[in-house]
């Protein structure tokens, strides 16, 4: 069973501006919407872990649910899930542990880990296994931080290291354990 | 006249852990020495200016000066320099745009801005032309920060990403303006 995180970054390591906007993302021009890997990525895993604020970013942007896998939305206040998405989207509570646990056991091994304060819980609790950060060349100066405060160190090991659309990286990082 | 910065960040972009450490630039063993880009780098400038902190610190690593290039230490206290190094460091006062442009007028004008806080007043002035970062695979979780608060976006593009010891990533950026 792995954890999985895709997100991308600036170079800074934000996930959001200031202002929570997100268009600084297309910084670099992609108009044949040009996969970044992602699609790869989405078929690696079973089912996407998504804190709440992640969720109702997704919901607002309107139009068809982007998501081919089971979305679990981690919520300790949301009591409901919009009756079209009752088979896409299902509520989980408790810690990294007990979330990986329960998915697990429904075979659920290999989840996508999304949001930025859900994947600091994760990598807080060690379980993350890879970490997949695409570095958008910008500096964002303030925002939202993809990374968090951690009880140590992690090392990682490097995968692998692709440009895409010539401008931005995607870092491929596995857990070294032990 | 332009200002190049060329520094080694953890995935989660400090450049010292919590207690000022810099073992964990250690992560990937590099027996050899081999270089890592640097001794290019160090060729395309004329000077090097750095904040106080890193003066310190390089100094008291003791052993032989490191730099072939004059050092310029930002400063408001300190008043002295070691008389053995008295040709080769010497103390500069003022704003990112006084110090580029006194150094510019003494002949050096491709200036290595070494140092977080000195980093940081650069880019905040938008002084920095280029950003080279060589990406340590490790989250740190904590520590002293490269990145600081920026007044706005600044744009950048991707010059070229290699790896060295198959596990250091080094970004380079260009600033791109207007």
């Amino acid at each position: 069973m792995s954890n999985y995180v895709y997100i991308a970054t600036s170079i800074d390591g934000y996930i959001a501006d200031r202002n929570d906007g997100i268009d600084w993302l297309e910084t670099v021009p992609n108009p044949d919407q040009k996969d970044l890997g992602f699609y790869d990525f989405l078929n690696r895993v079973d089912a996407i872990v998504m804190g709440r604020n992640t969720y109702e970013t997704v919901l607002g942007f309107g139009g068809e649910w982007p998501y081919p896998k089971p979305v679990f939305v981690c919520s300790t206040t949301l009591k409901t899930i919009p009756e079209s998405l009752e088979d896409k989207v299902f509520l989980i509570k408790g810690t990294a542990e007990d979330i990986t646990r329960t998915l697990d056991r429904r075979g659920y091994t290999n989840l996508y880990i999304d949001g930025g304060k859900t994947i600091q819980g994760f990598l807080q609790a060690d379980l993350i296994d890879e970490l997949i950060l695409s570095k958008i060349p910008v500096l964002l100066g303030g925002g939202t931080p993809l990374f968090g405060v951690l009880p140590g160190h992690l090392e990682f090991e490097l995968l692998s290291s692709k440009t895409y659309l010539n401008q931005i990286v995607s870092l491929r990082y596995r857990r070294r354990r032990g």
